[in-house]
């Protein structure tokens, strides 16, 4: 896959130029929200919004009905960054709007591809937002192509409205119900039309979507709940897997638009993705983070003078792992606030670069000590060895990594930037290698029923409700596009 | 019709949010240049598209074609401001360009309006540029986003490719020749795939496009012949009305795709749209305006002391005009010569703006003179009575305006920015009328007769070869959408 | 003071118009950062200055010493918006360098304020970097004007150079010590001519400079000893009160340019601006704040279910007192990391906002409890106060606030933004008044005597190696061009 | 000399970094502007700098005073690109104002060269805009700088300014008069303070500056008449050499700075500069030109078929060379509008491409005719030899070239872009050599007493009232800091 470089105007602009394996990098992890019914909705989306920045910085947007029109504007950068100017929320009039926050892996930098998509038909506008990945999505594309349609981003996003649009059902949702049993993967979408506010989650319920009440009765979407709390909305209810749900005003309507339906979350919501004072089907994110270090502290136990976390997604982990153990937990790494988190990086350099300027050891509360370092997952495993390094270069007499979820060793293909098993370090080497690799002292996992008991969603069979494909490659769906390049890896993945 | 201001990566850019009237404002006079088997294509490309850059200026574009991928770059502005570094040129690889220069009517200025447009399709990349403009989009937009097509521009240029897609014929051309037959208007188009170049032309041949040979056996297809002169091209032929003109590694093809053909080129190409230098159908275009103000001599003469022609476009014509006349020809008006011309201007008030800081009447030639003022159009008539004023204030002790065309009282349908009579000041008024309000001494404008025989394109009934529509509202093609309109507004146009 | 907004190269740009009153807002914390004998030095500034971007977030730039020439880039922004791309610092080649990020008040937002400032004199191009504030500056820009002087910038910063180029001492040095004489206030200089790297420190030693090797032979200088850490340089010693050193290729000079000095650093270094990996003076920053904590927990305790810290500058000192009074030390506050800390936004209706989207209480952890709320310090209440509200609206049952530092009553003049006392709210009300204004249960600061400890400089009186002017008006130097108005608003400060 | 590339808010901005031979390239053609009494002087200054936009293309800027302070807004780029909105004219209030076009040789592309220079004293803000070029403007800037005095500029005209508020002198005036007698070279320049508006001419008047009166009663300055026309306002009479005009609420007030005055105004105002419109010491400009190229007919007779002129500059001649010759006058080069004029192109590259892309023959009018080419100048010769090949690859059978002013063979040292003679083609070959270079079938000069008569000033000995330097080498001034070079240039030089 190679890229353009273009300046549109006045701004370099990376867009790609081909069209055969642009199929191959959709993994995309998102935030959405939308309203109905809100008066000035651009304002709360944009506060919304902004309470979801963590689930992606690449690129954001708001658009807004207004007297039947759909205004839009999306840019890339952070929120604050696109919507600088109180003027450019006030120019997006109306009192139903959807937003979207963006991540993207490297490369494709289209603003095509940044959300909400916007539609203007001669039947009426819609616009929609997109949280996930489709597993199945070259195969509609190509499917679509050859009927005729013509795709103007390179975003899996696009496949739904072709499909929309090609139903002969009479209604938007009907349309919509039928084109739903068309895609495979995982997702949550927004749409929004002249008549209402949809959202919908796949039939697993990988990524998570709240329904809330706003304080005047108007009614909020979003993909955490921490969007509601941002904007002062009340929780009403998870969407559940396999579900529609249909905001207009006449108020929600619920319903399911498949029967092959189960509930298997994304795990790494809990574990990393989400804000910890999120609430995920009524899980509490930080209280399940402090759990899965309790459960660590039991499970792989080790004599230490200090407990430390990660900053900042290892903090909770890290005082479960000390309150659990009886060993003091102190702050030893800082992290420097003005870098976005390693995993958001496009690039394998700027992600080394990153962590190094990332994280200080704070040589007076480490020097001579041995350390517990509690971290919340090991990816590349060159930033654990980075942060081993930091530690003992600072003093530390020992450094035990212990890790509050269990070893990554397959792909996702639901939305998650983990594109295949090359880069990941577990999927390539034994426990006794990465620990030798990374440096430190001893390293330990937590375990699968370590981790479900921690999170405790009291779900049912077969998935107790978790997703955890990436850790044992049990994928809640057939995998389509992707199963013979998966098959193919497979065989190389290291079993310990 | 409202639009919507959005900044797009840091820069304010204005965007339509309404899907009704979107059809409503397709005008555009544009340029289009093609290469095939030429090193460095988009250098010519450049070259060329400076030489059109009279053809439009809003925007302008290159695509590439580079290693089975299609490359592009495409922006606001003029051709050298877009295009500002050499690197920008060297980055589009390739042996096979096109390119294209932009005018638009006021407010559409979406980035994606831009063109060359570029396709990304699963079998292969395709680039396209569009002049001219189609009479039937409308209908045709309606019927495909019926039967599930999804445009993602607001012009016309879009349709032909989206029928083109849904063509059940084999080849490309094939495809192309059904999709042409559905399609009424005037254009010119140019498709860049990867294995040709094809330029088509209207069935009127409304619009130009000129194929030549480049010195080192590659070939190069323009709206004219100017830019073949300017990258050092020599001439092989016009494309003709209803004609596919293809160019592959073979040479090049050429066929005729409908029965349904005769020539009516546009006639204001020659009045004023094309560059003096530039020859159409083997007629130089100086050569038919100094011709035209000779037959105005012969015409319509008048008793005065000096000829003078408002610059850049009116020279030749008053060069004529005074040789014929035998009085001397002088330079009274300076123009500056960093300001557009008026019909460029997006909106009346910097059209009215825009003549009073463009011209400069020489005192020391016009005092106490009777002049002749030789012009191509009357337009509005709004620049007629600024220079009137002009002359008069310099001294001119008489006016004398004679227009080098027959008066403009109907609309173009077909490409050029006259999309109602409710602008054109000979609709509403009378000759006499008009002499007033432009307080000339008098005024007076050439025959069509005289406009054909000035031109002498030697071609057949019933149009001799010229489009003269918006002098006789004799239109060449049926009107389709926008039949009903223009025979509301038929009743109110003022017959002198 | 009134502002003019221009467009310069297509940003806008807010700058005065007014000369008289410019001198009134002249406060700016900043981070310095100087390196000599460094291959490639503006690498190692990007990185230094990375580390010291907490110091201000205004604006950056950095400028390095080259084959006799001073090459410069600086512009608006972060340092990682500025220096965005590898060729950047690539083109600022050299081995000596100094870097500069820049806090400055609202409005005074002229490019020509970005340091550091470089002059191009015929006899050797000069580059600084200026870190505080000068209480002489009006006064001594009034009579360099009166001599002819013309002055480009609106900062205080361009004072010493001028003062320089007007001494009749011989070297570099020795004019510059004749300078520093005329100038009063608090201050650290960096100064970089083709001979030297040249750093100064103000008879006070308000701001803090430290010195440091390079692993390669090379030294730096910085504001902060995390960007020697961050670079990998190790600690020498901190720069004196009074105190100038010169780096060159014979090595490092030390000499005080005063008799009149004394150590009185500035205490909110400690409280809040440094960061908690930093050393001043040889004491850890956290470990400053954590006694700070536990000091308050011995003068102030309270019974309490849990203690938070308000994140992220307070943690240290919550842990402290948590460590102290034996109560557990939870995560109550999350953090939005998007955005930068209160105190750096510019404009009271941006702080205002920023808190909200700022900071999120978790109801799993706050709900029914008794929270002692630790916190930095209070500068308007308004933070305070929210943050209560947010407790109390996520179910706190009490909220105790204490502060780890005393009440603020008193204006800044050596370059923190604390400009006149009407904004302080501890000038304004009684302590009674405050805890009611907030909202909380309870209110308490840490005394003087306890800050004194807990930061423990073991240095002379008569100001214990700290100022603490904010806390009780003892200022170290006269006041100048501020004595007259500090007066007046002496009289209205309210005394508890 | 070397530049710097940076980018400044995001634009890049080249920028020297070497002090030592910055004072090498300080040659400049600008034009200026001012208004006193001017209800919303800006517009009046925006409409004027278009007016006067030939003589700068590189920046531009407006200064008004409001209110006793300087408001200001310059950039790079047009004037209608710089104000491009009506409120960044509005914002620019007040009753004066002074404007400024910049053209600058290549590199010195520093925003803060761009004028009107503004300066907020703490007495009173100037504000201050020149043209033209001193000749002691180094030895100044050393003497300067060695008093102390900081200059921020690589312009010329800071140094007046450092002059003016070093003088003892008490009112501004009499500051400045002491100041001019010090400044050596060709200039005029202009100055806004709080109550006054000045112009200023060098005592030989090489620059033009013309002075007139607005409709409602104010006044108004600028570098050529076409600007007062543009503007509505009546000739009152041009400043003339060594003069310094006041204007204030009393009125104009006119005074000598100095005793050793004669007029040499620059002949390239005539010849190259000044817009055809204008008028010079009452000598139309057009007028002069057709004068030229009718004496350039009697002295240079050839027998042709028609007489061709360059766009545009030389339309005029070689209208007098076909009158006054009776040969026909035919528009045989069409020049493209989009490109701005040889002359102004900053590189040497880009001056040959330049011309390439700007002038095309029309082969229909030049095919097979014997042709006088006239032009108004041959600098290098590369522009003469290609438009020669041109009309020879369109079919010309003979080219006689006509250049209508005598050969350059001197620099220039007073504002115009000819620093050496090595670019000069007539300082290093004879006629001969040029004419078979340029390859032209015969090549002629006009005479200087030719052009002297031509223009007809009606001026004293010794120079006519014209300054021919750049043709004999005959300077009004001395040379000073440019002496020595010039000496050794002087030697070189082809007699021929």
């Amino acid at each position: 896959m190679s890229f353009k470089r273009e300046v549109i105007q006045g701004q370099e602009v990376v867009s790609t130029e081909i069209t055969d394996d642009i199929y191959d990098l959709p993994h995309e992890e998102c935030g959405l929200i939308g309203l109905w019914n809100q008066k000035q909705a651009a304002f709360d989306a944009y506060y919304g919004l902004h309470a979801l920045q963590h689930r992606g910085q690449e690129g954001a947007g708001i658009a807004t009905l207004h007297d039947g029109k759909m205004l839009a504007h999306r840019d890339f950068g952070l929120v604050n960054q696109i919507f600088n100017r109180r003027q450019s929320l006030e120019e997006l009039k109306g009192k139903a709007a959807i937003g979207h926050v963006r991540y993207a892996t490297a490369g494709l930098n289209d603003i095509n591809n940044i959300q909400p998509f916007v539609f203007h038909f001669h039947d009426g506008p819609v616009a929609m937002a997109h949280n996930g990945n489709l597993v199945n999505a070259h195969s509609l594309k190509v499917e679509l192509e050859q009927k005729g349609s013509i795709f103007h981003t390179t975003s899996d996003s696009e496949v739904i409205m072709h499909l929309i649009r090609r139903s002969q059902k009479e209604s938007f949702i009907e349309k919509l119900k039928e084109s739903l049993k068309r895609v495979v993967g995982g997702f949550t979408y927004l749409f929004l039309t002249e008549k209402e506010l949809i959202g919908v989650c796949d039939p697993n319920g990988f990524r998570p979507l709240i329904v809330g009440r706003m304080p005047n009765g108007g009614y909020v979407m979003a993909s955490e709940s921490c969007a509601l709390d941002q904007i002062g909305a009340s929780y009403l209810f998870d969407v559940e897997p396999g579900q529609i749900v249909s905001i207009n005003n006449e108020g929600i309507q619920k319903e399911y638009y498949t029967e092959a339906r189960q509930q298997a979350i994304c795990s790494m919501e809990f574990i990393y993705f989400a804000r910890p004072d999120s609430n995920i089907h009524g899980i509490n994110v930080h209280t399940a983070r402090k759990n899965s270090g309790k459960k660590l502290a039991q499970e792989q136990p080790v004599e230490a003078d200090i407990v430390i976390g990660v900053p900042n997604s290892s903090l909770s982990a890290a005082s479960g792992y000390a309150e659990e153990a009886g060993i003091p937990y102190e702050m030893g790494l800082i992290k420097n606030q003005y870098i976005a988190r390693t995993f958001i990086q496009p690039t394998q350099e700027l992600r080394e670069r990153g962590v190094r300027m990332k994280l200080s050891a704070v040589r007076k509360v480490v020097e001579g000590k041995r350390i517990v370092m509690v971290d919340d997952s090991i990816v590349r495993g060159t930033t654990s060895k980075r942060i081993v390094g930091l530690l003992k270069a600072a003093g530390a007499k020992e450094v035990h990594v212990r890790i509050a979820s269990p070893a990554l060793k397959h792909p996702c293909f639901y939305g998650i930037d983990i594109s295949n098993t090359r880069e990941l370090i577990a999927a390539n080497h034994t426990l006794k290698e990465i620990e030798k690799i990374i440096e430190a002292d001893s390293l330990a996992y937590l375990s699968e029923e370590g981790l479900i008991s921690a999170i405790d969603l009291h779900s049912d069979a077969p998935y107790k409700g978790l997703c955890m494909a990436y850790f044992n490659g049990d994928y809640p769906t057939a995998l389509h596009d992707f199963e013979r390049e998966y098959r193919a890896e497979l065989e190389r993945i290291v079993v310990d």
